[in-house]
């Protein structure tokens, strides 16, 4: 363990560079890969759990079709999957990957796999679903049959005419155990998908420390994540976000957010929840599809940028 | 097939008999049975879909704890069954029946079976989601496939704190073929649960030919169906059920209605839809919540009763 942990600031330091290329110098950012000038301030303003619902399907939607977000990335196991497969499939262009999900976090509303039940017993709680939190679902989970579903649900997006743009992990759960970890990899590398990983990873409950010997050269890091926590109180949500983009750093910042609208359907999936609620939805949708946002990331010479530009460089 | 038909009359008579007993005479009526007099109206004013989605548990279940309706039935397969199975251990009493599940008839927002899917290949499109028709399901479906399922749901149900009070069948599918009404009357004996049994069962789509040789004389036939269909223009909709209550003759009546809420989440579900629609369910809650129909059933000496008075008596 300990072997790996130093290894890893030369590891990172060689997959901040990725391949050479007649194009780029070793030194070439993330930013110059893709095409920007080295100082660019590049977002990738992203909102998660599509198909949850279709409250947040018809946010989120709408966001992307405004342009007032970059991406988005999909719940294949969620009932609504048929709604934003329909979109994907008439907006070929779309910004949208997978949120790979294990996890069915409600009371009153839930999900199970894809995959036939009887092969993937250990992703199931009591009921029949998937495990409500990350805590459980590491407990009971075995990493060959997280790694099943996973194939099962990027199989399943192709067949719904999904062209996932890359992946990323509902509550970061792929992110919390290196058994977990190599198998997102595996499953990355094998699709050649790019994968949300950054050394900002532990913003969302992520350990870099896994990285050691899982990364390829050939992953690439982005530079930052910022996403909004329950520590933040709702009337200081503006100005976190304000903030956070007033001080955005050079590079590629992946801006997680969670969009809905705060009415019945998703006050009776998450009643009894206040982290990522329907209030919280309600907020974030006001909050960015608004045009004090445009104005504030014109402001500070902010650019969206999208997975599926990241993915060209692989 | 003919010879069936030819010994209907006969078994169907011998049918509303039902066991002799000390306390009921070879002609008692089943509302005689019920203990009301022979010429009482009775109304098992009955909504169906409950699981389906948030809206629907939420009018349906309304009109439950207002007495508003007397029974209704539950989408075991539908992701918002843990919503309506809270209610039903909270509320023991209430009269939840199983509206057993082989089809998914909406197209942005769908279910497929509580079995695991390789058990039961027969009864998945090719998006492994129950298919969409009646017409569909019956060219598919295995009946054994059928029977796996229909007693997981039952399984289910139970292990979920439900203890349903009768069964009945989503958009009438097994009353439709043989060898599906074979199944359902299988696992309701097994079970020892009444089924939505009448002579009236082809006002849903059923065929009573189907009887024969299958219906025993323990099973219970109720004396009428009525439902609304999408021949009855809205504008129409409460003069259909005034005249259906002024009309409504002794015995035992199931009135089959659809509750929930005209809203986002039933619009996105059923929106192309105009049959059984957001519309359609809205006009239903209000108009059987309404006071005017309270008092319509009064005026014409109508009492409500349900599945769990005519469950006693087998």
């Amino acid at each position: 363990m300990n072997r790996q942990v130093s290894l890893l600031p030369l590891l990172l330091a060689s997959l901040c560079v990725g391949p050479a290329s007649a194009q780029t110098t070793p030194q070439a950012t993330l930013a110059e890969r893709l095409g920007y000038p080295r100082g660019a301030k590049l977002l990738i303003l992203h909102a998660d759990d599509v198909g949850m619902s279709h409250s947040i399907n018809r946010a989120t939607l709408q966001a992307l079709d405004t342009g007032a977000i970059s991406s988005a990335s999909i719940m294949i196991p969620c009932p609504w999957l048929p709604e934003v497969a329909a979109y994907a499939r008439s907006h070929p262009n779309a910004d949208l990957g997978l949120h790979l999900t294990l996890n069915s976090e409600w009371t009153m509303y839930r999900w199970g796999p894809v995959t036939s039940t009887d092969r993937v017993p250990s992703l199931l709680d009591r009921d029949g679903y998937f495990y409500s939190t990350t805590q459980e679902a590491i407990a009971h989970i075995d990493p060959r049959e997280a790694e099943v579903e996973l194939r099962a649900q990027i199989e399943r997006a192709r067949a719904f005419g999904i062209q996932p743009t890359h992946l990323d992990s509902h509550m970061g759960l792929l992110f919390q155990t290196r058994a977990l970890f190599a198998v997102l990899l595996r499953v990355a590398h094998d699709y050649k998908l790019p994968v949300l990983l950054s050394n900002d990873l532990q913003v969302m409950g992520g350990d870099t420390t896994l990285f050691a010997g899982l990364v390829m050269p050939t992953d690439i890091l982005i530079d930052h994540i910022v996403t909004i926590m329950p520590d933040v109180p709702p009337a200081r949500w503006g100005q976190f976000y304000e903030e956070k983009i007033k001080q955005l750093q050079p590079g590629v910042t992946e801006m997680i957010i969670h969009l809905g609208h705060d009415e019945d359907e998703l006050r009776g999936a998450m009643a009894g929840f206040e982290g990522w609620g329907a209030a919280w939805r309600g907020r974030d949708f006001g909050y960015f599809t608004s045009d004090a946002f445009r104005r504030l990331l014109r402001e500070n010479n902010v650019q969206l940028v999208t997975w599926r530009e990241i993915g060209k460089l692989r």
